[in-house]
């Protein structure tokens, strides 16, 4: 059995999505850059894939610019906006609980010079807009913010953030990454400058994603060459992977309220089960969350040990983001909304998608309780209180 | 009838690249950063993929990055010893013959200070060991030469470059795109310290590459976020990818004697069928040069006319680059062997690959010199000499 429930870290590409890139291996090979009809098909392929996009987010197809990963996407959108508007001001406003993409760029920019703030949240992981708007002085050229937190789900008040920028006349950047696809995203209504995205966390292929950058707004490319991606991004085009892209955000979309409304009931399903495990406490939001998030923290628990030992029974989950998963260090988002070292190490993140059943959530439920007793036992995290809950009595076949 | 010759451009991706890939878009689609047994089997096979690759360059694992393309090689690799250097030297040494991502990331290091050399070559597109050796200076940090140009397929001396760059202890890049698959490269005896690669020259998928870093190297990356490729190249691995990469490499030099001397002996047959056009000169070395290579001008012809004749003939070829294909100006490669800009604007290249066949070729000799004849009829371009080509006995139906 195997029950996939790390679909923040990345998600199985959909069948559909890998019937839509097969031609462009072997058949629609062309470079899209070449003038012959070989490179005209190919061409017009990635245009197509561009306005499929842009339909999809209400902006121009001449806004959005393919890259590589999302990683890239906001490295050339926070890079990009430092050295261009380098001149107007020095100072960069963003938020503790960014991915780690945004937070250690704008470190590397703290060396270079720049200032940075990164805004406090609170116990849910939500920004407060007053100190969003106090942080804001004459040298702030660039305000960024995650839509919805890759760790606890949170999402973010992402238009009310793009009123102040726009009445403050200041570039947003918003890391839409894990908000695509669950989220409705209206780019004519709401002011974000630019936006990051990713295909492999909507059950695309890893190695694609897009940045939208608003006509109005000049970015310094992060590479030089060619002219390709208007030379914002030059490199010969991927036409596989964007074809890719583009046809899971278009489904993702238009599966999206369906794909909702099951994935949350199954999350709020798992939630139920888990807070009747002794020593079990929900991390963030309970309302303004992804869909498909549920990040659990378990008192006497090493959360590296529990992924260990729920992956053994064929379940993945995740501590922490998957790219943090080589530090040791406690994560800084459940550090943010206040966890202790011991709490933040204590929790997992279960992250659904569309292809989760209730099945595989009665599984998790029913071994989930047995481990976690089982790693109490032997647990050093506070031996002197671990009685209470051995003595609680816990039903393992309850679910 | 569809006749591709545009191989330097890009190439059909191999039925064995394909089948290599396909595991890891619904099966095998595990986060490589992830802890899970689905994390560490997406690990594994980056880690092998990193093994082959540096085992057919006879190199370290942990000397070979992975990027997205090769643009994103030559940039990471120029500016991060640029930023990384900048203390040491702000001299640069190149040549007027390399790929746009080289040419206009040294321009792009001019207007932050840097002093570029861009040596000449001579009518062959070689460079003079000579020249190099009198402009490196004590502020010179880095010398980055293409291995095997993109247009004209001119190999250079590498090997006496690298000596050259070792004795003066200067960073040596090597741009090896075109070379790779077609010329053996033996990292532990020749002293490249950096290496671009990319994998659709080669048969395999567009949107990945890699950078060899020598260990002794140290480079600032072009982007930050988490730790994947220790940091260098931060964003989640495309396995699938990554290991189709690998195995193309695998395979061009598993095949690479046999598909060289298949190719070569094509080329040659090619060159000769279009030495028989009156007015037709092949631009470049006959003897260093790749073995899929013919770079041909012909006289009061207009190189893009006569790729959309071809192509409505279903065969693709290129002008220039086609990384420089939007761009109206002359080739730089051709400019700098000496040509003028009418010679330059009147060259096309054909790029021929491991399925490039002799009827294919006989196709292209049968077709080209009506279309030639056709075009010089209505040449704007010296109508005053055109006469004598008209008069000359060209046999459409000799090959």
């Amino acid at each position: 059995m195997e029950i996939y429930l790390d679909n923040g870290a990345t998600t199985k590409v959909d069948g559909f999505v890998v019937k839509a890139m097969k031609p462009f291996f072997e058949n629609n090979y062309g470079n899209a850059s070449s003038l012959h009809f070989k490179g005209v098909e190919a061409k017009n392929e990635l245009e197509n894939a561009r306005q499929k996009i842009a339909r999809t987010f209400n902006c121009d197809a001449n806004e959005i610019f393919f890259t590589s990963c999302a990683t890239e996407a906001n490295n050339l959108a926070i890079q990009g906006i430092a050295q261009s508007l380098k001149e107007k001001g020095n100072h960069i406003i963003t938020s503790k609980i960014e991915h780690p993409s945004v937070l250690n760029v704008c470190q590397k920019l703290e060396k270079k010079g720049f200032k940075v703030t990164y805004l406090n949240v609170d116990k849910f992981g939500l920004i407060d807009l007053k100190e969003l708007e106090k942080a804001i002085t004459e040298k702030t050229i660039l305000v960024s913010i995650i839509m919805a937190n890759n760790e606890i789900g949170t999402i973010q008040p992402i238009e009310k953030i793009a009123e102040v920028c726009k009445k403050k006349n200041i570039v947003f950047h918003c890391d839409a990454v894990q908000g695509i696809g669950k989220i409705k995203i209206d780019l004519k209504k709401t002011k974000i400058d630019l936006m990051s995205c990713s295909a492999h966390k909507i059950h695309g292929p890893k190695g694609i994603g897009f940045l939208f950058e608003r006509n109005s707004i000049n970015l310094e490319p992060l590479f030089f060459g060619g002219h390709q991606e208007n030379s914002l991004r030059p490199g010969t085009e991927n036409v596989a992977f964007c074809v890719g892209l583009a046809t899971a955000i278009e489904l993702a979309y238009k599966e999206m309220l369906v794909n909702n409304k099951k994935v949350k009931n199954l999350r709020d399903y798992m939630i139920k089960g888990l807070e009747k495990i002794p020593g079990c406490y929900i991390n963030g939001d309970l309302t303004e969350r992804l869909v498909n998030n549920v990040n659990a923290r378990f008192d006497f628990i090493e959360g590296e040990s529990l992924l260990l030992r729920l992956s053994a029974k064929g379940i993945c989950v995740s501590t922490g983001s998957a790219c943090s998963s080589q530090s040791l260090e406690p994560s800084h988002v459940l550090k943010a909304i206040g966890l202790s070292h011991v709490q933040a190490h204590g929790s997992i993140r279960f992250s659904l998608s569309k292809y989760s059943t209730k099945k595989e959530i009665d599984f998790v439920l029913k071994e989930l309780p047995k481990i976690i007793t089982d790693l109490r036992k032997t647990s050093v995290l506070g031996n002197h209180n671990i009685e209470k809950y051995n003595s609680m009595k816990v039903d393992h076949h309850e679910h």
